[in-house]
């Protein structure tokens, strides 16, 4: 990693600002400065950096001069507003939230798969959906040996996220049934929603907000995010989103049907041999991978490979990431070493 | 339902053994007789049942003559044992355990799909995997009026699948968990397995043991007994079964892939008029089935009824059951109505 760089981290008190902060040493990276930038309301928070303790800043136009590189991990309405500001301010934006990424001219980027797309930026290079991401790592070495043909996907999400509020949710909502005490719910399925649900001993059927054709947005992220990254934009997706009461890493139970028939040892090669992915996959041993087993891990753990006799040329897979790693802060540190190699 | 009738039950003190002994009276069962039945180990136990108290006996040959109809629901092995001893001393069994389901000329029977087969029986009716039984259920007014081609199958399951023992290990496991102490797992995913993993905060791609082609036994249960149930020797399934943290009641979220092209309206139609099946679905207003809300129900839930754009004749459902009720014993209890009405 080139030394020297000027870093700024917008929503650095959030769970994903916080574990980029956990990353760039841990990779390296010796940095100029660092920028710690949230809302109002986290301003003047101090925050441990090595040994260093830094001071949060409101995140502010001028805030935004400066830098070489800007980690936007604070929501889609302050992406909208500040990243045209930082860009035009001479930095590179790294955008964690939704709201650039379908922007034809917004390279959207998982560095395993499309690192090059990246190259092309105009100032803003989008980081793609946590889930999209996990099932992108596994799925592009099989799409690259064998082309899919159409895959179909049910997730397991963990509360994380939907934010640290929703990981409190879930515990303090243990911690009230193990007491025999109600607790009300008030941040998932999302916390804007009209109606809460129980997590806890519960799975809810809905991540994000509704949108068209009764599907969720994350599951129209995972359908349009990964045509994009794929460079296929009529790839056949479906997805059907969950989340499960489970504080950190996204599974993944995908069905993959490929344009010829590949069978479970040469898929657990492909995936063996693949950047980014890690083959757990055993019976006999019982093994695959877990979300309790996976959280912290850089790689995307892929198992449970398996011909779909229903169909010659698909594949079952079961896929876990940890989401806030790989599906969002360390894809997008990958992005930044990429670009400033 | 005929009065009168003298009712064994072999498996007592199980979950399954007890939901039967709260069913029966419930719909209006008045039984001449109840015999309780259980491992030599329950015997002597005293178990309520309306006013009076039973005391469970151990199940042994003799104890099976005078009866017309016996629940089995204390495993394969003391089913493969004593169900045949029983037929032989004149009693009809209804069997939950996988026993006999894959004989020939066992009847595998869901009442609201095939309960002429159970008529034809010599003796043993097998009442269907827990899973198997919710999926078919929703699936077969699809199947009737569309024909199915394709099934995939991702599951959410309840640990009280795994039995009482499973139930008490979640919940030991989550206040050890909030205590900050360790907890060495010691059922799940199956108690005869080799390793043994958490199901606090995780989820365990893997229900029952392993067998052929990497897959487990749960999953070709689902792919073998769903052909069998619907008369459709070569139908395409493929399943991946997973336990979540849930106490009680499965979810499956259900690609199906059909003949010919279904609208959701005419999916929610055929739904709402199909026995035993109601339509939780209405995005707008966040609804749609939870295990949380569906235990103690009878009837098999599903909502988030989607076209799926991947693929033209294809639909995406959300079903949730209870597998204690509808997943067995009320399944059984349904079965023994058909055949004594």
């Amino acid at each position: 990693m080139r030394a020297g760089l000027r870093v700024g981290i917008v929503g650095a008190t959030g769970a994903v600002g916080q574990e980029l902060m956990r990353i760039l040493p841990s990779r390296g990276w010796s940095v100029a400065e660092l920028r710690l930038m949230a809302s109002p309301a986290s301003a003047g928070r101090r925050l441990r950096f090595g040994d260093e303790e830094l001071v949060v800043e409101a995140a502010e136009p001028q805030r935004l001069s400066g830098l070489d590189v800007i980690f936007f991990s604070a929501g889609a309405s302050v992406s909208r507003e500040l990243a045209p500001e930082a860009v035009r301010r001479g930095a590179v934006v790294i955008d964690n939230s939704s709201a650039f990424r379908m922007e034809p001219d917004v390279p959207l980027v998982v560095p395993e798969v499309n690192m090059q797309d990246a190259r092309a930026h105009r100032g803003i290079v989008a980081n793609p959906n946590c889930s999209t991401i996990i099932m992108a790592v596994a799925l592009w070495p099989l799409h690259r040996a064998a082309r899919i043909r159409r895959i179909v996907v049910s997730t397991y999400q963990a509360v994380s996220g939907a934010g640290a509020r929703a990981m409190a949710e879930l515990l303090a909502q243990v911690d009230a049934e193990r007491r025999g005490e109600p607790y009300e719910p008030a941040i998932l399925p999302y916390a804007a929603g009209a109606r809460h649900y129980p997590i806890a001993f519960n799975v809810i059927p809905q991540v994000d907000r509704f949108d068209q054709g009764g599907y969720t947005k994350e599951e129209w992220k995972m359908v349009h995010e990964t045509r994009k990254i794929f460079h296929e934009p009529e790839l056949a997706v479906t997805a059907t989103t969950v989340r499960v009461p489970v504080l950190r890493s996204h599974s993944e139970s995908i069905n993959v049907e490929l344009a010829r028939p590949v069978d479970v040892d040469e898929a657990r090669a492909l995936l063996r041999e693949a950047p980014g992915v890690e083959v757990v996959d055993d019976p006999d041993r019982q093994l695959y991978p877990m979300p309790r087993d996976w959280s912290g891990r850089d790689t995307v753990a892929v198992g449970r490979i398996r011909a779909d006799y229903s169909c010659p040329t698909a594949l079952n897979l079961w896929v876990v990431g940890d989401q806030i790693r790989k599906g969002a802060a360390l894809n997008a540190v990958q992005i930044a070493e990429g670009l400033f190699a």
